[in-house]
């Protein structure tokens, strides 16, 4: 058997939490929160589940979450989104974005990718046929050089994909990097995929400006979110996709197949529990918070600080108390000093390492105090 | 924008059903039951939730989950399967039967697929940029052609896909069936994907025989079968994969970038409803019933029914009264007699039209009651 995917070993972020259980370490990996989500939600799926909400609903998505979702878009980024031919609801962001790609891509196609990338999208490219063609953030503060994506640009380039809030690095994308990408691709039969699924999670003042505040953009974009991600349940697996018609149309071609339709219960719960505009207004401040008290208890750590600006993510600098590969300091940290991190190495293709790795701080008060006083004595 | 699946339009399942709401028609159409699931169930999934099991769990799948689908194979079909290396739980069987050809697929290998087919499987081959090599199903009883099946295979044939108790007929393999295809394979590296999401439906003493059980096939088999239709919740969207560890090592290469993991508190409460084997041991008695008491109300209706020996439903004959295409005639059940069902001809890809359309029966006996008064007037 010769496999289609040779190079891909199993996700970091699997590799992590494993460890991380087997030496019951702090887990700082894999970003999920450890804290009770919203009961609230909880009752509205309990509810649906007993008023008999058990069967398909719409492959599409269930039709009064697709609605929820426009008016929930309409409000934060002042975007009309038609839920009948714009909005796709699918199991998690990770299967919008693979479906994105995979109704597009053709072998032969180039896709620019920015490094560090979250580990889904190239493999996501290769099963397709496609090339990833790499461009670097530029350390330490991730931020773009157009130069190098206009030097990225060929005549086969069919996809960019970008993500703001970015993972792993906490970096956002500016109004100017927004810009910049119409420029870029007005003009060009380039497609665009946004992973916006941090949306939510954005830091001092900053608030997230969606693609689709952007005409040019918006016009040849998928962008992908995450239920999961806002409301403290990653394993429910519900995000959607948002795409004008004729790109909804091809996702829907492959989402009938690969899925067909996404869990009915947890969609209706979430339509009702959608009609709260609290629940997501809140989260910008709560996740600051925590930001705050984790950079705060971590002062007496020998770690130095990039900046991060939304996402559940910091990353820490160790290249001046140790020159290990980052892999290996992540493993040391967790067998050693009960802490669970991601290497950021992993998420360049050349493995380029600048001794950073990532802390996800989406977490109780009080496991960040125990990491905290773990980590002091690094 | 050049699509990379032209031929696609949108599945009959939501043509029909969505024509069914328009009219008000009972929906015989698409596969699902419209009775209560098991409120043990929902209550096993509330707690998981209110214990707090709702971020990522494993992508493989729940431990527990997984410990207890191999139960579960090792009772039924006498298989010892592994957990760790040979079963990945997935969002709903589609997505399974998607990965598992996605994970193998390449442009210009031919799938053998017979036909009337599940309408995911070509779309799946399609957009993997590999050919499917149709196989017709020997009407009116459905049996296989097995000559056909050898002059079908050429050194380009990499998969074949079974599908046993049959969507759309009812027809079942034997252990004949079995035994030819071990003939035909074994020695070749033809891989086999078996959709056997009917497993617990089947009638008159007939007992599933799994592809789990003749080792030469289980060896090179991607077995895909489904929680949703064993327990009357189609949209909670979940099933599972088994296949051998060299195989399940690719599919989860794919499932890792797709999906990467399927909800967690409806893993975790189906994992312990799953220790009441009674559940799944009732199913052939409480459907064989379901299927009699529809074809008993049925006798006054023009239809001659076809041989249904497992899954949800039956195929019902018109041509002795009717030459009216199999599309319009059931366009024309829903319009003019308030129930829908679902044409034959579209699961044949040259439209071949046995005027047989498909009766659903998994539905509230009142619901079969009102159906059978509707069409006896037809
Ligand atoms: C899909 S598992 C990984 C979760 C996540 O987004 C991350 O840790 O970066
Ligand atoms: C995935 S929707 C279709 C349900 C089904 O299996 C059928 O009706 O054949």
């Amino acid at each position: 058997l010769q496999s289609k995917l040779p190079s891909v070993g199993t996700t970091i972020f699997t590799v992590m939490s494993t460890l991380a259980q087997e030496h019951q370490a702090i887990n700082l990996s894999q970003g999920f929160p450890d804290f009770a989500m919203d009961p609230r939600l909880i009752d509205a799926v309990d509810q649906a589940m007993r008023e008999g909400a058990n069967q398909y609903t719409h492959m599409n998505g269930h039709p009064l979450l697709r609605e929820r979702i426009a008016g929930k878009v309409g409000h934060l980024y002042g975007a009309g989104v038609d839920p009948q031919t714009e909005i796709t609801v699918t199991p998690g962001a990770t299967y919008a974005i693979y479906t994105s790609l995979t109704c597009i891509l053709r072998p032969g196609d180039e896709v620019i990718v920015f490094e560090p990338a979250y580990d889904s999208y190239i493999p996501t490219i290769e099963v397709n046929g496609a090339t990833a063609v790499r461009v670097p953030l530029q350390f330490p503060h991730y931020s773009i050089d157009w130069d190098l994506v206009k030097k990225a640009i060929t005549p086969r380039t069919r996809m960019i994909l970008l993500n703001t809030p970015h993972n792993p690095t906490g970096s956002v994308w500016t109004d100017a990097d927004f810009r910049m990408l119409e420029t870029l691709v007005e003009g060009t039969d380039i497609l665009l995929m946004s992973d916006e699924v941090y949306e939510h999670i954005t830091f001092d003042g900053y608030r997230h400006p969606s693609i689709l505040k952007y005409p040019v953009l918006r016009a040849r974009a998928f962008a992908c979110f995450s239920f999961g991600k806002a409301y403290h349940c990653t394993g429910w697996k519900i995000g959607y996709c948002i795409a004008p018609p004729a790109l909804t149309t091809e996702f829907r071609k492959v989402h009938q197949f690969n899925c067909f339709s996404t869990n009915t219960p947890a969609q209706l719960g979430l339509a009702r529990y959608l009609e709260n505009r609290e629940a997501y207004e809140s989260l910008p401040a709560f996740f600051q918070r925590k930001r705050d008290l984790f950079l705060g208890l971590m002062k007496d750590s020998p770690f130095r600080w990039l900046d991060s600006k939304g996402s559940y993510f910091v990353l820490g600098s160790y290249g001046h108390f140790s020159q290990e590969p980052d892999t290996d300091f992540a493993i040391r940290l967790t067998k050693e000093y009960g802490v669970a991190v991601i290497p950021v190495s992993v998420f360049y293709q050349d493995g380029k390492d600048d001794k950073v790795v990532r802390f996800c701080f989406a977490k109780e008060d009080k496991t960040l105090e125990e990491a905290a006083r773990r980590l002091t004595s690094v």
